[in-house]
């Protein structure tokens, strides 16, 4: 058996446990079926350390819930949890994936909230989600429609949620006000620039450049984006011209740190706010004495996990969230990033592409 | 006549107006005497470009009040705007410092707030302290009792200020809990040792180090200070004995910058707050993405002036800190910092002192 507990050294220093969480499988319980899952017994290249094996499910117990597994991504913090370069790292031996949708196959007796059938999505990070089938107790699941796209479903319960949260919880945003984001290609990117798109709120975009920035833009404007630009464009004049349209950004949001972050820094009104929730640039993120003294910026960090066992207790809240969500997944608002399904089997070619830089589809793992 | 209206171009491209103010002089309105005050028509080196020269005073309007100077301190903000390097920098000529004490001479018909033998300060930076004698609007003004010590009143409107500030505004702080800052021997961080021990706030008090650190740490602890280390200390495992005996702190305050604000990040509670309110080592502030997102550190800044002008209605809220303030001084819990008087014809002396590195004693000008 084997309770995925985590712990991790972040390099800074500070150490976080991520609370123990119930994936079960076992060898000893009463064997109902095996499942197959992608483990890594070690960190290291995904492409070496990833193998596709058996693993016996336990017996279902009372408050447990039996699930086939229908969809789960690859997020760039599976692979860097893989290569155990992420800040949290499961123990090992460990089944990969941290997100994804589920179908209900068989309840204990004393589960009330899901009946086979369902489409369930798991509540908090860490359960292995690249695997056939799990066991999961009741309270780890959360129920999602089964009527929005299998890809909306499979990637609903980390970027969309990050991205509203970003929005919602930092400042009080209002239709006009404008948001500056980097890595704006990204799933949360994405996700982000159609939800602020509902509300009114203007968003700049900032993406690497490539040499396909304009069908990248054109996809961008096409879910929403005001504003699409380089990196490079952020030092430009043309900037000025951008806040002769919309006023300077209220919130910055940063996947990147280094030198993306501190430029998105300078464009930030008065009072702003510089939300970190992602570092691809593997740079700290840096910040002017006087942008804080004298212009009162303000930087935080934002991880969605930490988020949701904050309100382990507010299921409300978490389930008013998703609903909302597949609200506008429902009325074509909220789309899945551009994505490709890979059989569960072919993993490494997901992996392979996956870990492409520009890679501009989401691949996501069925089973 | 001259309305000391101050715009400013900080270095981050961030334009801040500095509102008008009313320190007067005239040479064409009914001369009632003349002042003396130290004057810079260009930014430079202090000790070049001040010089003492007359000014003619306005008449005394209704509303205003003609007040002799008793006291006024030479800070590093002073010296870095006569200099041109502050974030915020004065119309020239300008008339030097920020702060000091005053005595009411006399009132104009129509004010109420003051009579001739109070004591005032200006609510505001930007004045022009370094003089004999000015008029000021009503308005511009605010009381402190008589019977605390001269250069407790002339230093009490920024320093001891902007210490109560940060230690209420942005952690919730309970009895037991501990502060870490930087540039503990400048005034701020004298005052802020003094009031975290009068609110039973442990305090980690980081200094440079210097041939008399000894003696420096033995000062500091007669302050309150129960951790007195130097930058270097920081990095080292000595700090892990630190919190074998209290708990890490909830609160930095970082009047550095660089190295130094990046180690005391390291130290933060989960969930901890930096904030900046100087950069001594004229360095960004720099914050590892892993603190930010999975420690959750917020990063901001603190600058009094700005928190007078937001409070600027509430006077209830201003009065009652300076009145709070006042009161730990009679108590003989609040002590100015180490200082020394020196008459405003000896400019000169005075200033060269207070650039001198490791300075520890602030320079007052007597007038």
């Amino acid at each position: 058996m084997w309770h995925a507990v985590k712990t991790l050294n972040a390099h800074n220093g500070y150490v976080c446990a991520l609370i123990a969480k119930v994936a079960r499988y076992s060898v000893s319980a009463a064997l109902r079926k095996e499942s197959v899952a992608l483990v890594y017994k070690s960190h290291g290249d995904p492409m070496q350390v990833l193998k596709l094996q058996k693993l016996n499910l336990p017996a279902l117990g009372d408050s447990e819930v039996l699930i086939k597994m229908l969809a789960a991504p690859i997020n760039p913090a599976d692979i860097n949890m893989v290569q155990g370069t992420y800040a949290v790292l499961p123990e090992l031996p460990a089944v990969g994936g941290n997100e994804g949708v589920g179908q209900v196959l068989e309840v204990g007796g004393h589960v009330t909230s899901f009946r086979p059938g369902d489409w369930v999505i798991p509540r908090d990070a860490g359960l292995g989600t690249w695997r056939k089938e799990l066991v999961l107790k009741e309270h780890a699941l959360l129920r999602v429609p089964s009527d929005i796209p299998l890809a909306c479903a499979a990637t609903l319960s980390v970027n969309p949620c990050t991205a509203i949260r970003m929005l919602s919880d930092f400042e009080n945003l209002q239709p006009g006000n404008s948001v500056i984001q980097n890595a704006a290609n990204s799933g949360v990117g994405q996700a982000v620039i159609q939800i602020a798109a509902t509300k009114g709120i203007k968003t700049i975009n900032v993406v690497r450049n490539r040499p396909n920035f304009q069908t990248l833009t054109e996809y961008l404007q096409s879910l929403g984006a005001d504003y699409v630009i380089t990196e490079e464009s952020l030092r430009k004049p043309e900037m000025k011209d951008i806040f002769k349209n919309i006023p300077h950004p209220r919130l910055a949001l940063n996947c990147v740190g280094g030198k993306s972050a501190t430029e998105m820094l300078r464009h930030l009104q008065h009072g702003g706010t510089m939300v970190t929730y992602g570092g691809m640039a593997k740079q700290p993120v840096t910040a002017p004495v006087s942008s804080l003294i004298f212009k009162n910026v303000k930087l935080c960090g934002f991880w969605m996990t930490q988020w949701k066992r904050d309100h382990e207790h507010e299921m409300g809240e978490l389930n008013e969230m998703i609903s909302s969500l597949c609200s506008l997944i429902r009325q074509g608002k909220l789309k899945a990033p551009a994505y490709t399904e890979v059989p569960i089997t072919d993993y490494k070619t997901a992996l392979e592409n996956a870990m492409k830089p520009f890679s501009s589809s989401k691949q996501i793992l069925v089973m």
